[in-house]
């Protein structure tokens, strides 16, 4: 395609302001206090959520602009997540406590940031470099995005009262009463079969040209398989009941040593939002308590759960590049939250479909835990400035999860992509795949 | 007054509704989330307030008349505070990390329970006890409400934008750029006179008749004062600057052992609410940050500070029963929350009466720690059932408070009244009055 | 007796030596590790009370002697217990971390300061203000005394092994082979009566002359009695029992708030060194673990589980000054740990002895928790200096206990005595004594 | 060499004993309290190592022997260190709570089990698996015998008194008035030189024959490297001051997010072991306080100083396999625990060799912080039965470190040999070696 400059620019404002207005959109079934709370640590309040992505472009981007004038100097530090070069960010654990500014005066901010950098793109006023965190700023706040799916979650699920965030009737919602959701549980999923690749030199990561990247997904370079095999979807919920049944929770020497400590502690017993009745299991969803259906992948299971099933199932998880080197020959056919969003359908993983030819399903609907620490890439350079903390800072005792969710928007994932969290974590749609010598 | 029924049943529809009205009119100038949040495990939500009070009156009144339906099953639960009778609460340090019901429902849930509340009264549905059970009703909420302005004040003052509660123009704000304020902090308070006490039995307590007291108060009993001293008005903010200035806060010497590993943990140097400006202090106020004003008294100190202010003075707290002596002959003077909110004027101690022809001034304005620990009365005896918990299973390692403040209503206070919190407590408008042996 | 002075020297240091060898006589069976450990934050190392007794002597008496020659100038801070004055104390929950000096080291330092108190006292060297100084220090010694065997208790206990620190067979070991024992475990104790005192003024308190005194047992004052009734001896274990039959560990009505979330939060089921076997309880003792004796006083339990006691059997405890008041007119007959080692016989409460005709027995055997929360008298002060860090200081959060126990020395008790702990104490010998209105 | 049977048993009772003697020699200079404390969670008391290495052996070997008489029951359960299939281990953090079994009945057991295992070597009662063990046995021996020694370091730190383990005078001590030590301390290191090495395919871990390995350096595999340089020596004390002089330990952008945090928490300012004298620096040392050596290699340092060191330098960690690769080829010159007991001579780490003809320096001295998580070698596969957790439930959140250290014996460290700890680690002879991209 053969654009000219104005039209280039137009269809970036038009993508900007795109990738913001689904933030809005994603928060638009809550009240101001749904805005507010932080359900845990880990969770950030939606309000905080539509904030922080606004003061990215404005601490990144608009800040050195002379005609910017800035919406309101407390939000540098209050709206900081964790960038010590720009400041001491608010305590991380106490974005819940505070009530003001209010969601009216953030949806205020976020107009006010919009249309600067509606005039600043529309005018061409970025630099070369200013692109690339414009780029940047985007795919963060579509990381915020899934984010803001998995604490809205977090947050229904903790209260007792259990409520729906898909409660719009026009919404397709996965509910007992509901025609589609029964004709679902009725469907069955594949059957878990196992590509064989043969050992030897591989190329892995992103070479950083040809559409964007993050730097933790660089430089692409050569590593050495083992010959393996990995299966071809992930393991449901029925499998996973099999291993909870097989006394998988109170058997020590099926869990890592920390993860072990953490079940002791935290009484673990399943994965997060399942729920036992006496004899059946149900589990919160957003669309409220539906019944478990054994045919969905099982989804909110920590590293440790997902290594334990593994040793339970004589199997191991796969590395990341294993499956990387299985991603670049495998279709995108989970869902993904923009899609879900257009077709007014519940955020919730999908049975994965029971057609023999798709071959191997690795992307959307669910991450998928790797048995790789989440270390730098041979050569790797964190970017220069306060973007630099962005990736490298984190790189310990995290693991790689690979290939989306239901929760990802479909253009943020790639067979590059690295996303990486604590072993313990739970919260996000996070499931397992299994790999085998 | 002699009132036939129906003036005695219309004359309580109104108290009732007065007293529920009050809190609706603290919430008022709040945002939904306001009402949200949880500054500190020791504060509720506003939200949670509103919820709670009315909860009392379904649960303890509501819910034995056949015709009542209940609003929500689920609030049994979730409003409960500590009633263990009642069910298992919802624990308290989570209360800020649930967004609904919203505020807009806790509305609703208070308008169901008011109207069936008006109701029963009308019609004359409530037996003896049970209009025991309003009355109590009655002062619990008052006393939620002055937890309401002191919570509101600590959720302010921990967000960094200081917002201030009185930001209503109308409101006589105790601003800088404000005349009153300017006028007000040229007052000067009256000098601390001392009022000798004769040794000798006295009599202490609620007689359990003629007006309404907690359990706690009773029964009336005798016990023996020795002779003594006691101040004619509080600590003022200048007289404690002065103990901090003669490096009050660092010299473990002055302090309880209790204390002192609070004030090192803490990292106290100062009341809660002092702000440090380099050379000078200001105080954060319902009305925002403003100058300290040294006239004023001292206020939102723990036991402990006025405990070590004490001892540093060369003085001690007055025991409750010592200062319920002295009160029983003084006039309340001081300022309380419904008259203050009936004059526009904000919640804030005021500098006490220079006229050295009030005597002693015991009542409004700030609390004051007492020297006794929170026990129960000879003889005493907790209500049956659930409002059995009401007082008495929180007589351990508490002390006992005094007089009321201006966040108190002036319907709630009595020269019998035994407030009581734990000694590191400063959230509260706690003040120190001065005795001497 | 008329003596003349070095015959009041030979007997002052004659009483020295005496008071420093009972704590070298407890250690006695004890190995270098027994006196190493610290089982719990609460208690001490054994050798750091040797240690420390002694540095109570050096610190405040033999410092200022000209010729004294200090045993080594880390000790200082080493063995400082809580003497801000003093210096910055070494952390007591780290007491039990450090290695040297090791017991002999420690037993060289006693010797040490031994032969210069010696030399000091027949030398007359001390001013007045020091011998009362000296008088402390040797009732500061007693109280260490039985700190070590209640600390020896816990150490033993918290060994899976319960090693029992009475093994030496020529001790009269409350063993099930030992005879005596079993005799003893048929008697029985007498009936609980109660006896009635009059309302009105009574005396209270140490006058402070005529025999030594702690500065918290003064001034002596008048105070007021209620009406009420004591119990002429303390409850049994069988009588507990029936309270933990009745469910009063899971009864929250029982119990003081903050103690019910302490029986939560330690999963209290029983007394402290109750150990439950299936059908039938053992007791963990000096003598190691042995059937639990349903006619002994219960011991090892809290303010709060005295408190649950008395609720339960709808009475209450003594305030402090109903228990003097009762205690004026009693004459010690329990037990004591200085004639128990003499008699070569177990640190261990003895059955209240069946004859009627002892009227009320208030002393010795087990500490009596009294509902009196521990505050300075009317006209309380402090001792100047450090020393005045004795006492004062910890009137916050802890309640009296009355009467001394097995573990205490005969000639260190006496009816205006005031022992305090925080209401969650267990590891004294610490039992319930009950009143009544 | 051709060896009979009966040869070949004398020569493993001796190798047997040779070990475990080891262990009473490092212990020989030691109080039973020495012997008893636990100065912070991650350390053991010496009498537990004694204890639990003995342990190995009977629960491993003994057990099984029909004829062999468990010497204590209780011990099982005391001794175990982390085998759930052994039954429930007592708690890590309270092992320096008991005080029995004492050092002497430590030392009975070591007998009582060596006697038992003689017999069994000299009678060849083991069958084939069971010599592995008993290997297993020796090597996990040593590997205490190193905890000894850095267990042993903490504790004599955590003293206020500082004692030194080294204080028999013939041991030839690092201190300052001893000649060798003046002369080594003007004893320079050699020039940081930088060895390339050229990407490709390599061989790692252990093939499993041919002499001992843990599970965790199998199986031997194709790796592939990067070109890369590694340094020919650790980092000194001098350069990591330089890294200290400029603000290190104030930069955030220096360090790991997690780093960061623990800096903060813990107040890091320097190395464990360093001490600031205003403006010079000592370190202590198992021979006492000591002036800082700027030509030693820096010690004692977590993997976060490690790599922050390393980012501040503009270098990285190597990788487990790129040190590997560079160790094939270096001779071990470092200084080992084993030589330096028999050259009486402190455990210390060495200056590294001036002579330029070295090459290059892997072996002793000081362990090196890889980039490595620990983590599984493909195809990796635990032993069976309860040594199986060993190792491979310890692959989660710990990095790998390479090259043995000056408190390890010289026959215990190979190439392949992967030793793991948290990233916070700071206690064991932990040091810095750089890569270059």
């Amino acid at each position: 395609m053969n654009l000219d400059q104005d039209e280039r620019l137009l269809l970036a404002v038009k993508h900007y302001l795109q990738v913001r207005q689904f933030s809005i959109k994603i928060s638009e079934p809550l009240t101001p206090e749904d805005c507010a709370i932080q359900s845990t640590p880990d969770v950030s309040p939606i309000r905080w959520h539509l904030a922080h992505t606004t003061w990215f472009f404005e601490t990144f981007l608009l800040k050195t602009q002379p005609s910017y004038v800035v919406f309101n100097e407390a939000f540098e530090t209050l709206f900081n997540s964790y960038y010590n070069s720009v400041g001491q960010p608010f305590p991380r654990d106490r974005r819940g406590q505070i009530s003001r500014p209010g969601l009216n005066e953030v949806h205020q901010y976020r107009q006010h940031v919009d249309e600067a950098m509606k005039t600043c793109i529309e005018q061409n006023r970025f630099e070369r470099h200013e692109w690339d965190v414009l780029t940047l700023g985007l795919q963060h706040e579509q990381q915020h995005q899934e984010l803001m799916l998995t604490d809205i979650k977090h947050g229904f699920y903790s209260n007792p009262l259990h409520p729906a965030y898909h409660d719009d009737p026009k919404v397709n919602i996965l509910s007992p009463l509901n025609d589609d959701a029964k004709s679902q549980s009725s469907i069955s999923t594949c059957s878990m079969r196992w590509h064989c690749v043969e050992e030897g030199i591989v190329q892995v990561g992103h070479a950083g040209k040809g559409g964007f990247s993050f730097d933790n997904e660089t430089p692409r370079h050569r590593t050495y398989l083992q010959q393996h095999e990995i299966s071809s979807r992930c393991v449901t919920n029925g499998e996973f009941l099999d291993f909870i049944n097989d006394k998988g929770y109170t058997r020590p020497d099926l869990w890592l040593s920390l993860g072990w400590a953490h079940l002791i502690q935290q009484q673990w017993q399943a994965p997060l939002y399942w729920i036992c009745d006496g004899d059946s299991w149900s589990q919160f969803t957003l669309s409220g308590v539906l019944p478990l259906n054994l045919n969905e992948p099982v989804c909110h299971v920590s590293y440790f759960e997902a290594d334990a099933f593994a040793r339970w199932a004589g199997k191991r998880l796969p590395t990341e590049f294993e499956w990387e080197t299985s991603a670049n020959n495998a279709a995108p056919c989970g869902v993904f939250a923009d899609v879900l969003f257009r077709n007014r359908e519940p955020i919730h993983p999908q049975i994965e479909a029971p057609a023999e030819d798709v071959g191997i399903n690795m992307f959307g609907n669910v991450w998928q835990w790797t048995g790789s620490h989440y270390s730098p890439y041979p050569g790797y350079r964190p970017a220069s400035g306060a973007l630099g903390e962005y990736n490298g800072k984190f790189m310990c005792n995290q693991f790689v999860l690979r290939g989306g969710s239901c929760a990802t928007s479909s253009d943020h994932i790639r067979a590059t992509y690295r996303n990486f969290f604590p072993p313990e974590t739970r919260w996000q749609f996070t499931s397992v795949r299994l790999a085998n010598d």
